[in-house]
């Protein structure tokens, strides 16, 4: 019986996973920087949280979610996004309680049963940061410029940011009705799809693709807004210039999760077949009352590491080079073979990264294996070097090899090593 | 409408989550002198994978799997330990056909339906390695110093190795009988579980806690060893005694996963309530084969990083010191909130990591959030400072100011924080 990943996930093996690592040491460092810390929720929570804070009417609620049922007959879903489980948190844990605001990043993997394509995955990872507690718009610009530092940070180039206002719920339901005036005269001309979002979300018609073309005349979203949504955009603009970040108003910009007010972005990059949005976010001063706790203003963000990952291999970054073996033993004889244990180990644990043979193989094959681990030093052991109490040790980039006493052996490692 | 977290998981929050990632960082650097390499594979594998990695009559395949029927009806199963993926894994990208054997590490999140108790969750986290393609006790017995290693460099003391050999299915089977014969006379007698062990796995038996006393005259399974299977142990006892790894033999010792062959290990300390298991493993030479695989030996390890976090905690041992926060940003006036965003941006972008206010709080509310806060540095910048381009910079330890023109204020931060 032979056995396969489940459609729609991927195994990260050797030679890709350090890549992740590098992603995530970015992140990581990122999140230093600006003074954000990690949370970690459950990779599943009860499904009505997702209902309440994701929304009903969303794709994502309606389609996509991995639910079931435990053992004890709760119905459970796996998270499709990481904003809701961390507000979960947020107000379980009563970090309102705090005197600073929460400034939190989560990094890992969320689930949704999509149709599988280029860049999109069932199993995908997210590294996003959220920012509850204040409304004031220079968070939201400071969220912003976190996801464009990351882009940057991994080595990317051509990622470039667009931001919108989706306003008050109160806006929105005002621009609503005149965009569905608008709309609904050429209805039946539209996609099936857009038909379907005119129902339940008309904002998000104008994003489609297809349907493009007949929008030009369409209300727009910035034209509606308030005096407060109006200096709050400004804000957030004049944020954005006082850190040199470029962006694009755009006023079509809806994100696909109901929860945003005011700051709707999204970071953009071509290279991953149809797909362009590559991140995003905004401010969802809503939801932390929606799923029960104190009315606190929130900003977030989410980055797919998949696309991420997908846009470093279309631009040709490879942010991880070198080796991971310092060393690599090589024992003639069966007396070396079994000193090699001992040794092998103290030199592990003197930090320095060894690698031996497990499998019987002859010199020759060993000397390869030694090139393929791409060592720095290769350490030669036979019964000459064990009668002196020494080791040969050759220094692999010069090519040249001496004979050293075991007992300085680590010392004579490093100096190569580190050189 | 409240929501809570799933029983039996747990958020990891700020202040708790720098603890795990030193745990992991440690984990991840200890791999790499061992030369493992991290692979990742999905949380959720096709439930039959499951059935037959782990096997049919455990108790996690009977009680404890997370199972759920996806949207294109395949049942799949939330993956309840590491083994099985990464041998999948191995198996379906053809890593066998590498002229290396494959040294594997992963480390996440886990799934079984237990309980609930101290120590115990039904989301646990592991950090594990597989070794996949020989059959050197050599080997053997590097996972064993592996995870050794690993408690001492999180900085645990007393924990303890103990070793045992259940030998190859054939030598089992002889063993089963003879001690079928010891038990079944006394089987009334035993507790229930015991009774329901005979069944299913009577080598697990002689682990129960409740009957332990009953079993003084019970036979060794070292006593049934064939030479191979003897052989096999002692090199693995030798290679252990080169390392200076101290062990104890148990010939009780049986794993809860039917897999295994020759050496079985635990990692035994004290503190965490009733359980003295923190981490174990063992050879699984028939494993590749059953899961679809060309027939290949292994041996691993599964090392529970909650219960090494409760080990830090009853041992009192802080990993994680210092502050996350170099300077703390403070505005004084309008003006100066206005070019705070720049300036905390350049900075961040030097790689120092800043935070400043953002609800509006008076300067006393934030030289309070500063000292909160541990930074090392706090900033104050009035109208007077930007009149003459300066900033007051704050040596929070040395308690001195002083005013520094703003083109030189990264470098004046970076000669405090480097002190």
């Amino acid at each position: 019986m032979k056995f396969q990943k489940p459609p729609g996930t991927q195994d990260v093996l050797p030679g890709q996973s350090e890549t992740w690592q590098f992603v995530e040491r970015t992140a990581r460092d990122l999140c230093r920087r600006f003074h954000y810390r990690e949370i970690r929720t459950p990779m599943f929570e009860t499904t009505d949280l997702f209902k309440r804070g994701v929304g009903e009417t969303t794709d994502i609620v309606e389609k996509e979610m991995y639910t079931f049922e435990d053992r004890g007959g709760r119905s459970m879903t796996l998270r499709p996004e990481g904003t809701a489980g961390v507000v979960r948190a947020y107000v379980e844990n009563k970090l309102y309680g705090e005197p600073d605001i929460a400034k939190l990043y989560y990094i890992g993997p969320m689930y949704r049963y999509e149709r599988a394509q280029a860049g999109r995955y069932r199993q995908f990872h997210q590294f996003g940061v959220e920012a509850i507690g204040s409304s004031d718009p220079a968070l939201d610009a400071e969220v912003i410029a976190l996801g464009y530092s990351f882009y940057k940070d991994v080595g990317l180039s051509g990622v470039t940011v667009e931001i919108n206002s989706v306003g008050t719920p109160e806006v929105r339901a005002a621009f609503r009705s005149r965009l569905l005036d608008f709309l609904t005269p050429m209805k039946d001309s539209l996609c099936k799809d857009c038909q379907s979002r005119m129902e339940r979300n008309p904002l998000r018609v104008l994003d489609c693709k297809i349907d493009q073309a007949k929008f030009e005349g369409a209300p727009s979203i910035l034209d509606s807004l308030d005096e407060e949504c109006e200096a709050h955009f400004v804000r957030v603009r004049e944020s954005l210039d006082a850190m040199n970040i470029p962006y694009a108003i755009n006023p079509r910009l809806v994100r696909g999760l109901d929860y945003y007010t005011h700051t709707a972005f999204e970071y953009k990059a071509q290279g991953i077949g149809s797909i362009d949005t590559v991140g995003g976010g905004g401010r969802y001063n809503g939801l932390v009352a929606d799923v029960g706790g104190e009315d606190r203003p929130g900003v977030g963000l989410g980055i797919g590491l998949e696309r991420t990952m997908l846009l470093l291999e279309s631009q040709n970054v490879q942010p991880v080079s070198g080796s991971p073996v310092d060393v690599f033993f090589i024992a003639m004889g069966e007396r070396a073979e079994r000193e090699a244990t001992g040794i092998v180990h103290r030199l592990r644990e003197a930090g320095i990264a060894v690698e031996r043979d497990y499998q019987g193989r002859k010199p020759k094959a060993l000397f390869k294996a030694a090139d393929r681990a791409g060592a720095k030093v290769t350490l030669i052991l036979g019964d000459d070097e064990l009668d002196r109490g020494e080791i040969a040790v050759k220094d692999m980039a010069a090519q040249e090899q001496k004979q050293v006493p075991l007992g300085e052996l680590a010392a004579a490692i490093q100096a190569i090593v580190s050189n």
